[in-house]
């Protein structure tokens, strides 16, 4: 019997188990544990894990793959309790959305003989919890994978065809990369969303107001409605990126103030030439690109390889190694 | 027969005819005209006009009521150029985002014996046109109503007439009062999306970054893809509201921008508080409140008494009639 370990079973981790059950795949045992017992009980009711284990560090034993499923300064405890228990060459993956951090604690924490490979699927929902979990919650997104320097291809392969294996497309970032795009595209709008909650429900006129927010406020603030220590923990673990894009945020913003207090034709070409940007990206190919990018292998193949044993996954390795993980990041550009 | 007369069948012009004619009012004509004559006809083949009209003066011939669905600044040229031609006791609204210019514009331009209502349906769509058009696009949604000083009872039973047959809970509100709400909760989105769509794709790295673009980013630049014109006018007929909210929404960005800076535990606070002020906003009924609010009179009955002319619509008026626009304003808060 295989294990995999699910830590964490809210919305991500519930959904990954969900989607790894849908694969029936043979003489698999899927752990999960979470702080939350009723979460964890929750995840087992809906079919996610096989059983749930109350100790965190029971939950590991004999684990081929281990998910950190949690938010992101959770990682670090997690690792730190774990560290000494986890089984030699497995893998440790995790789905927080900052990688710098997580990366550097993952090389401090952990021994020699386990191989973290960082993971970040670019799908989510303001849901949280295991109520929320859709096993198609990855379908077709991007899924940043960002390799620990020190882990083997063999663990890359493992987590790319667990990515496979959730229907999403693996994409290859370096960390520091990662981190500040995703602080344009994932952070700001955060921080935009609950600010503008913010301004707007301190106003003295917000119980008026309110009757007219409609579906415009709704999209703009949805993200105010995301877990809070998750929020803030993406915050804390990416200040840097974040708080340099808030001040190129207010740059623009500044920049929009003037052109309507200076009521000139330029607002009009501003507002045309930011729709075609939206539009040029709408229309652009969500995948990463079909030439050389990381080979996805059909599943019951490695990923079963991988948990078969050391052996058999050597063997089909030469017959499925992808490029290396560097290689891809720039390939796939 | 009794004739209504939509000046610009765009997404709203035509989403109203089509609620016109579900409608199937006895001996009632709708006449569309666009000043694109193939959004005209497009809006006759979808059945929201029984006949388009190319000219403009000949569009509002004999309407007893004319539905000005066009851009805010669009207004005031039509006005300027139909005044002379609007048949004694004719109702004229609007839909425009904005309202404080546009009651300035008709109080100037219209003569006295036309009454104007202002009107502000709280619903849409980033997609414009009449293919977009949508008879149920006004469900439930809040329809402001800003009657001119001048405008007779009458003409406010009307419109107040039409927003119930449109599905939508008219929510008396002063001119001044209007733009200042949908400054923070419309028009500030509005800039946010536009803005936060320049400041990434002007990146270096944008190429890079849009991979990772997901659902957060596409809700928060939803409005990015509206109508540019429709958008430049919205700010420039609501510059002062729009500059004081931008001025509020960057200090209130550079709080957040201290909380993450600093790092403490106030930045989690801060999540869980915009949490759930967004939360309670969403519970809260979206319905203006069932007390003294303005009576909608069912379908048929007063819409018809208006169309059937004067002395009856007086008659039947005496039944029907609503508390002042100002009372109603007052006590529906």
């Amino acid at each position: 019997m295989n294990r995999i370990a699910i830590i964490g079973t809210g919305l991500i981790g519930t959904s990954i188990g969900l989607a790894l059950k849908r694969a029936k795949l043979q003489n698999v045992e899927v752990v999960g544990h979470d702080r939350e017992p009723e979460h964890a009980a929750k995840a087992k009711k809906l079919g996610a894990v096989d059983r749930t284990e109350w100790n965190l560090i029971r939950t590991v034993e004999r684990a081929g793959l281990i998910i950190l499923a949690v938010p992101v300064t959770a990682v670090k405890e997690i690792l730190e309790v774990t560290a000494p228990y986890l089984p030699e060459g497995a893998v440790v993956t995790d789905t927080a959305s900052t990688k710098a951090e997580v990366l550097r604690w993952a090389d401090q924490l952990l021994p020699e003989t386990v191989h973290f490979v960082g993971g970040h699927p670019m799908a989510g929902k303001e849901l949280s919890g295991p109520d929320a979990a859709d096993p198609d919650l990855f379908k077709d997104a991007i899924y940043c994978v960002v390799p620990s320097v020190k882990a083997s291809e063999r663990a890359v392969d493992t987590v790319v065809n667990l990515v496979g294996l959730l229907g999403a497309e693996p994409y290859f970032v370096d960390a520091a990369e990662h981190d500040s795009f995703v602080a344009a595209v994932s952070h700001l709008p955060i921080v935009i969303s609950s600010a503008l909650v913010a301004s707007t429900t301190r106003s003295p006129a917000w119980r008026e107001m309110a009757k007219l927010a409609a579906s415009a406020y709704r999209d703009l603030t949805r993200l105010a409605s995301g877990d809070p220590v998750m929020n803030r923990d993406i915050m804390l673990t990416n200040r840097e990126s974040v708080v340099r894009w808030i001040d190129l945020f207010i740059e623009e913003l500044k920049r929009y103030r003037a052109l309507i207090a200076e009521g000139g034709p330029a607002l009009g070409e501003e507002f045309e030439r930011t729709r075609a940007a939206r539009e040029q990206w709408l229309r652009s190919p969500r995948t990463i690109g079909a030439a050389p990018g990381p080979r996805v292998p059909g599943m019951g193949e490695s990923m079963m390889a991988f948990l078969f044993g050391e052996r058999l996954a050597r063997a089909s390795q030469e017959a499925l190694r992808p490029p290396k993980p560097d290689e891809n990041g720039k390939k796939s550009n």
